[in-house]
């Protein structure tokens, strides 16, 4: 069975003349094993809820995956496909795209998150059972990972986090073969992995990993165990290679025709390219039948199952039914009191009313929980033995925090939604990156989103975070200017089930603008006029966030002036070019003169205003001083916004 | 002496009504004895390069730091300084900035940074020792660490990185007081940081944070010990505070004037805010004294060594004095030959010069050094016990890679040029952004830079990524179109020492485009005309890096189509904005119709073809296929800039 993905793997690599062999020839024995007696999938049908999720960390060795899916007879994975491998628009891409094809859980490739995605998957699983009970929600979530993988330094968050929860049906697999592309990995490394995850509380077991009798056994521990495992493959990378197996030559180019003789000469491999032996195929439809068996009893269950409307429920996807009830309800109350809020506040009081309405909703922090506002009173932690609840405590690991809820939103059953600093988007930015890529509806609340924070300086400033954010494809960086404005961008981020959000949202208070509980979500259209002109505009001023209430100050000192000035809110940039070109021009509009506002650099904001557009904001990094005193300093007020557009309308 | 740091801390932040005081008032005992019985430090020559390195990793607790500066004489850290604490322009600003005072060898605050940085330092440090003799370079790198930079991933990236290294002279300080914002450490982490850090070759010990002859004999165990050393120091955050100490409460907020009076009572201090009592001052006294002492000798070694003009030289920054020769050098030899070379492999020929000529320049990769082509023959790889190598193998690490090369530029003596695919710069952002911030020339390789590098996919091809980098104020984003452009970004890049470079460099070859060796670098303007229009141009075309020939290309086109088409190249968006109106307006031209190429999504061309421009790029993802099928499934070919020209005259 395990040379059948060996022969799979090279022929598909040959053919393309461009893949990773080294991992699937040295990983296939404990592919092979792990398929063959333990996994419970279906490949009839793949998207059953309880089945085992199977993460490739080490997204380089696709071929293994895409092997193991032909061979456990997942219907679109196709010889034809793998002999399409590495070719526009084949569901066998270079690395494992999710949704490219069934059985590929999650998009891997950019290492170490992985296993941090698996975390989360591991976690919505728990999040599931204490829900839901373990007749519907009783799988486990297996990782392949390589050196690699452990050396980013997203592994040791990923690492921490499971063993403090206690995440026992997550087993990793680790493809111990000592070689990375630059060489031995005693050049760069002298970890003892054993000793690095007992450190964090994991079961762990070495094992030689082209013996299929000993990997059996380990894997058998691991599942006794009620820690969250590590299984230490010692492998040989390009096994079977004569000049190449055990060198980093295996790595990442085709073997070349010779090596691949070798290697089938090796494993006493007859067939012809992509052929599969009848021996072969009769092992690989047992061991999919095997793995199938428990779906038909799970269905009988589910049906079964009081609980089966609301389990369906949570799977579902789409706009969640709570939703927008509860975003009119907190629009109402907030435009009764028009409340002076911080933006992040807002988001807080939004919260409550969300997270009773939407049983999905899983919320946390990395270790900033009293800032970021996003516990809400009544909704405990999730902890190990406790996943009832509805909060995670990171801890300090942003880049695992987002990793782990692509999981949870791959998973399904809960929506992840997490908080932080703006500024320490970069630190999970490769997870927010993957998010847009795979379509994932992760929600990030990233507070403390400008110079307003004040005195912490400019380390914690974002400056460039704004555009940095919206040029990430197919994510919605939304940044409400008042309470209501956050209700609805709630209400856009919560219905956006296939796009990540993250909403950025202010330290200090800002006025309530909005004085109307409107049933339409304005936000949604990204941008849109919110204080028209006196007559026709001589001036059009833009701005997002917390920028918004200085622009609407700067435009009533422009009326008195007597300067027509419109103000349009922008809380997503996304969102607005969605729009069409009538409804951009429209807001745009044809005032002469064009000025935005934000408290962060320009870029971007060109495509609004036009490369001779006014811009008030930061042209460098911030400083640190209280909130008022630095807006101040950096010319970021109604008085500058009054004297651009002065200057302009005299050009 | 540890009272004074705590009361100095207390009276600053309650003074500011802002600020940390738990770390300060937890780690004073540890910090008093390092700084009173070990460290090497002059703050009457803050600047000695053979002084200790202090780097406050946990830059929350600034006060810390301040309080220490103040204590040990450094002049620009006055009382009056500290009464300013969090105040605009204040050398004692919320986090530790570097430049803002003496003393201050690191900016911190992004946790975990602080230490990867150490890392760099400390390499620096046996860098200097292996070419100028301990003579010269014999100091230590002393780092004061908190739970939360022990969470985040990138402690791992270099806990393993010293680890392998053996970076003795490495002394970490762990404030180990299981407190963080969100609480209780077992909260979020069961991780017994001893054994992690044995488990990667590290020396450990444990030690009561409040005994000062325990800590005592820990460091000097440390010293003792070979390996990189991390010492555990059981403390309690806020030590004293009759309520808030051991709690959250006292992390980040003042303590109230109640709390301090309690601290004040607990330690006997009865000293006025800001006052310094004569016994402590002439304790802190001595200790300066006792710090500095090595100075004198060590400047008589300099004096007599006979490396004294090469280690000053070492030292100077600047632009350094072999650059201009090699690189006018390697322009000529392309000029030469006019290759058609991938920029990668034209920036490895521009290296094979550079290496020799500037003895400071120190390249690696992050475990792609056969794609980065960083690694130069003859210049061997730096390793445990031999720091005369020139190349560093980084490991799969790149966020520990760019935060260590801010390490060993902060430090001196070292030019550290990097390597790794451009995708991957997410993994690295928070380190780059700190280079930006601090004013840090390290140079970033960063190869693979568009959907050109084909079949590894959208996982593997920055689209965004260009656009995010020209977000990061003081950061130089170069992106050559060719080899000769190739080396002149490179000596941008290497004369740039207080600005970070990313070089965006292309897998796929492109023609030579530029054909003279001229002595001056247009690149540096960071746009200009590279090709004339036959006659007054009807259309300019805007290109970077390996879309420039596309442009080309796409002009010969319309001028035989007798439209009249000029083409800029824009290897760098930063350089191009300061050289002031007069020369932007020149080279955007007057062309009525203007269209930008890139392989990258649109965000920032608006600022130079207006919002109505034409753009040949991406919208999103790319794909997985080979680079010339990519480029013509999403558009980006001659063909397709000709068509949109075209539209646009029509318009």
């Amino acid at each position: 069975m395990a040379n059948a993905i060996r022969a799979l793997s090279m022929d598909a690599i040959e053919h393309a003349q461009s893949g990773h062999p080294g991992l699937p020839l040295g990983m296939a024995d404990v592919a092979a094993t792990l398929f063959g007696r333990f996994i419970k999938v279906d490949s009839r049908a793949p998207h059953w809820p309880d089945r085992d999720r199977f993460v490739l960390s080490a997204g380089h060795g696709s071929m293994l995956l895409y092997a193991l899916l032909h061979l456990m007879g997942h219907a679109d994975m196709t010889i034809e496909a793998l002999q399409r491998f590495r070719k526009l628009g084949s569901p066998a891409a270079g690395h494992p795209e999710y949704g490219h094809a069934t059985g590929i859980e999650t998009t891997t490739g950019p290492l170490g998150q992985g296993l941090a995605t698996a975390i989360g998957m591991a976690m919505a699983e728990r999040i599931q059972a204490a829900r839901f009970g373990e007749a519907l929600a009783d799988h486990r979530t297996w990782v392949l990972a390589s050196d690699g993988d452990l050396m980013e330094g997203v592994s040791q968050e990923s690492i921490g986090l499971a063993g403090r929860l206690g995440l026992g049906r997550l087993i990793v697999l680790f493809d111990d073969n000592d070689i990375s592309i630059d060489g031995k990995i005693s050049l760069v490394d002298a970890t003892d992995q054993i000793a690095r995850f007992q450190a964090s509380g994991w079961h762990t077991i070495r094992v030689d990993g082209h013996d299929p009798e000993a990997i059996s056994d380990a894997i058998a521990q691991a599942i006794a165990d009620p820690r969250p495992s590590l299984v230490a493959c010692r492998t040989v990378i390009g096994y079977g290679a004569p000049v190449k197996q055990g060198t980093p030559a295996a790595h990442s180019s085709p073997l070349g025709t010779q090596e691949v003789e070798g290697v089938r000469a090796h494993l006493g491999w007859t067939a012809g390219p992509f052929e599969i032996p009848t021996e072969a195929r009769v092992a690989w439809d047992a061991a999919a039948a095997r793995a199938r068996a428990p779906h038909a009893a799970w269905q009988q269950r589910l049906a079964a199952s009081a609980q089966r409307a609301a389990f369906e429920a949570s799977l579902a996807g789409g706009r969640p039914a709570g939703l927008d009830a509860a975003i009119l309800a907190i629009k109402q109350r907030f435009a009764e009191k028009m409340p002076k809020l911080a933006t992040r506040k807002a988001s807080e009081a939004v919260l409550e009313l969300l997270m009773p309405a939407v049983p999905e909703l899983v919320t946390g922090s990395a270790d900033l929980t009293s800032a970021n506002f996003t516990k809400i009173e009544g909704f405990g932690p999730i902890a190990e033995k406790n996943f009832a609840g509805r909060y995670v405590y990171w801890g300090i690991r942003e880049h695992a925090m987002a990793a782990a809820m692509n999981g949870m939103a791959l998973h399904g059953g809960a929506i992840p939604a997490s908080g932080t600093f703006l500024a320490f988007s970069d630190y999970c930015r490769p997870a927010l990156r993957l998010a847009a890529l795979m379509g994932v509806g992760a929600i990030h609340v990233m507070t403390h989103d400008s110079i307003g924070l004040g005195e912490d300086g400019p380390t914690h400033q974002p400056v460039e975070h704004l555009a940095a954010l919206r040029a990430i494809p197919n994510l919605l960086l939304l940044r409400p200017a008042d309470p209501i404005e956050t209700a609805e961008c709630w209400q856009i981020a919560m219905a956006e089930r296939e796009r990540p959000s993250v909403l950025a949202l202010c330290r200090q208070e800002v006025p309530a603008l909005r004085r109307h509980a409107e049933a339409e979500n304005f936000s949604s259209r990204g941008a849109y006029e919110i204080a028209a002109a006196d007559c026709e505009a001589a001036a059009t001023l833009f701005a997002s966030g917390s920028e918004v209430s200085i622009a609407l100050a700067a435009r009533e000192q422009l009326q008195a002036a007597g300067v027509p000035t419109r103000v349009v809110s922008v809380p997503c940039f996304e969102l607005f070019f969605e729009q069409g070109d009538d409804y951009v021009e429209s807001v745009i509009g044809t005032a002469p003169v064009k000025v935005a506002v934000e408290a962060a650099i320009r870029q971007g904001w060109d495509a609004i205003i036009g490369r001779r557009g006014g811009f008030v904001g930061m042209k460098g990094f911030g400083a640190s001083a209280a909130p008022a005193e630095l807006y101040e300093h950096f010319g970021i007020t109604p008085a500058a916004v009054v004297t651009t557009v002065q200057a302009a309308l005299k050009k």
